[in-house]
């Protein structure tokens, strides 16, 4: 809203350039866009209803799958009793320096204190435990959305803050095989989704023992690259095996009569596929959403005509803006008087609308509008009798052409490297992924965290893995996987 | 999922009926239907995904309707440090006594003390100051969904609980007028919302200063009489005034270049919504949710005709559930074969589905299929062609027909009163909405309370309030208002 005093046209040079300064134009861009701010609370924001429009956008488009695969959305308490965090080891190590605590309530010193929930296995694991008695229970398919509070000691507005906004899914199975089943089939939506919702290409893989989830058997994410070259962990999907369902006592009695622990599975998306979106497809005019998740996917600006803009101008645009509302397609009129057609035009590239309409007293005299498209700022002068289906069909070629440019950058940036040396210098001239044989052991990746910053993303799980002729990159002893090396998020 | 290993087709006799022992029936049909679950913290919650469906069809309901009246959402921080709950004193002091504290985070014990926020005007509040400067950027119409904390002292399943969900709407005007036009606009929207989407008629009103918001200017609310003869509020439009602009300082350059404060609302509706459904409209063999907002709409049980279950009956059903769903109606079929059908009926009548197909091989070779409607139990056998208009006819009838049935209960337990004996014997006998007139003074208000433990619920906004003739119901003084008291929850 502070723009509205500051009628100056070339908006987006108030904005570092992303190309000469990436981690500066990030934070401008999502304050000059509107998307979020920050809060008087150390390390915690507001997202502002620009921003929080393409997370309704984002809850929508994914509850439909996660509804569709079977699973009911359900709400678990925001307090956890400190001791069942402490039931499971690892869990409790893993999350402790981030907990924050309540020891409080009203007046009163509480006797136990309370974590504000870090995730929710503890508090649904203790639940479970008296909801599943027998087979006939299983599998429990349920899935929350819901804050959580990390207390993080470097935050970055989306990406890293103490409180941010997901989906935690928690299933229980009878055997090994179903709970691996569900994690495949999660990491394999969540990968569907972000590819074709948010145009994001992703390498989906598996973690290392080193980088998995506390109290996890196994984690698989999947990991995307950034346009500055830097790997960014977007969703991920664990096989908790039966860490929790032991500690928590979860038993069912299966088909033949014997007690056993249930198989779990947790996974979770977050408001970091926000930070994903600006920092894959923005570019040096500003934000680029792929129209699926857009908050506003048409704006139509009209061109003032002097005398004719009320009578003439303004209901030809509302008349364009009721066809394509029509169509399901979300529009919005800057019909603001205090600002020029330039003005405008520059604000809203650099909020990343994804097409836009002019319209002025000659196009109406022709039956025409002017269609620009955002990502390629490609322009054309369209009939109006057929603009709302040029629309259509837009929006369509956008959300794929993003998503062809992210992958070439992907592809671009990805290198295969057999040479230590050759890492090294790659890492920090170029970043990018870097596909390299690996022995398996956390010695060799710890090595190479130190020296060069540079982390296991993935391994992979829809390549050939295991390889005879492969040596590890660090230590040159026999190769037991062909893995993704970045710099990261 | 208890029930799985309970075969017992008399599944509500398992319950307290309503008419014996409300309160008991209360807790125990929400356990027993799955709404909701006691949490290991104290006064907390696991709301179930049967319960949770509820909340998610009042969201998208009530969404659409804040969304067409111009707001938009956004999400503020869950903390609220104590400084500024301090700023405005009779805020704190409405507060202070209920708010859970933050005092560690990680190991770091904090410098200030963080607020789980019992309500967000605070946060909101310093956010306008910095994001208002014109009255260009006036109205501000923002909404959130969110989580609230109170540290409450006695708690009941979805009326009172420390955690609870709502949407909380925080509005900033030019004027006084404006916000006042908001106040009443959101009053006027949740009645019509909750009457028309949960079939509960409710009396609007304003809030006497003693029930009124800690910091508002005035306090209108929406009030139902569940089926005990109690008053449940339901939502709450606040206007204001100036009282938070002046202390966080939200000042706009208004259309003549003066400095003003804003005018602000807020407002507000939670999963209280859920208890308001349960005890309106359940029945002694268990719960009736209107067909909008049911989780599940119909239920359709396979009779099954010993060999030809699996081939004849199961498919037909398949058949009826997918013409339905095409409809976009919200259906299930009961195909576990651990039950008999009459437990089925017994199970989804408590669970308070409106409508229940039963279809077994006779009907199937007549072409036909029951229906069963919750409301009244009245059962037709209608031919498979026509069933699913029948349906779509007979939802709506089912809407209507609970709101009907609540509104004749309201103005049958609505009683005008002019002698303080009459009102005592009857708050006592049978509670109920009590209309009587009242000079305006506090001290009649606490006295009327001390003594027959019944509030001023509503000054009615929709009635003439003023009058010559009448004399208020405990010191005889001229009256003000005609004023509805109720024991309330």
């Amino acid at each position: 809203m502070e723009n509205v005093l500051n009628n100056d046209e070339r908006l987006v040079k108030q904005i570092t350039p992303k190309s000469k300064d990436f981690a500066r134009w990030y934070i401008e861009i999502i304050r000059k866009a509107e998307l979020a701010d920050y809060a008087p609370i150390k390390g915690m924001m507001i997202i502002r209803p620009y921003g929080y429009a393409i997370w309704e956008n984002i809850q929508r488009l994914l509850d439909i799958r996660i509804k569709e695969s079977g699973h009911s959305n359900a709400y678990f308490p925001l307090f956890i009793p400190e001791s069942f965090l402490q039931k499971e080891t690892e869990h409790l190590e893993g999350f402790s320096p981030e907990v924050a605590w309540v020891t409080l309530g009203g007046k009163e010193q509480l006797e136990e204190r309370l974590a504000v929930r870090p995730t929710s296995e503890a508090i649904i694991g203790h639940m479970y435990s008296k909801w599943i008695k027998s087979w006939r229970d299983l599998p429990v398919l349920i899935n929350q959305w819901a804050n959580i509070v990390r207390w993080e000691k470097v935050t970055r507005p989306f990406l890293r803050t103490t409180e941010f906004l997901w989906q935690e899914g928690h299933t229980a199975h009878e055997t090994f095989e179903e709970a691996q089943k569900e994690t495949f089939m999660i990491l394999e939506m969540y990968k569907e989704f972000v590819e074709n919702e948010l145009s994001i290409p992703v390498i989906a893989g598996k973690k290392t023992d080193k980088e998995k989830f506390a109290g996890a058997l196994e984690t698989y994410a999947i990991e995307a690259l950034m346009s500055d070259g830097k790997a960014l962990q977007m969703g991920t999907s664990h096989n908790l095996g039966q860490h929790f369902s032991k500690v928590f006592n979860i038993r069912f009695e299966d088909r033949n009569q014997n007690l056993q622990y249930v198989w779990q599975t947790s996974w979770g998306v977050s408001t970091r596929l926000i930070g994903a979106l600006i920092m894959s497809h923005g570019d040096d005019s500003g934000l680029r959403f792929p129209p699926r998740v857009a908050p506003i996917q048409v704006v139509i600006i009209p061109i003032s005509g002097g005398s004719t803009w009320k009578e003439k101008v303004l209901p030809q645009a509302q008349k364009i803006r009721e066809t394509l509302k029509n169509k399901g397609i979300r529009v919005k009129i800057d019909d603001r008087e205090e600002f020029t057609p330039g003005w405008k035009f520059s604000e809203w590239e650099m909020r990343g609308v994804p097409l836009r309409i002019e319209i002025g007293p000659r196009d109406i005299k022709e039956q025409k509008a002017v269609i620009v498209r955002r990502d390629i700022f490609e322009k054309k002068s369209v009939s109006l009798d057929s603009l709302a289906d040029h629309v259509v069909q837009l929006l369509e070629d956008i959300q794929k052409s993003l998503r062809e440019q992210a992958l070439a950058f992907q592809v671009e940036n990805t290198y295969e490297i057999d040479n230590y040396n050759d890492f090294k210098s790659l890492i920090e001239s170029k970043r990018g992924f870097i596909k390299a044989f690996w022995c398996g052991r956390s010695s060799c990746e710890e090595k190479i965290k130190e020296e060069t910053i540079a982390t296991i993303r993935a391994i992979p799980v829809d390549e050939s893995r295991k390889t005879s002729k492969g040596k590890c990159i660090y230590c040159n002893g026999d190769a037991k996987d062909l893995v993704y090396f970045a710099r990261a998020y």
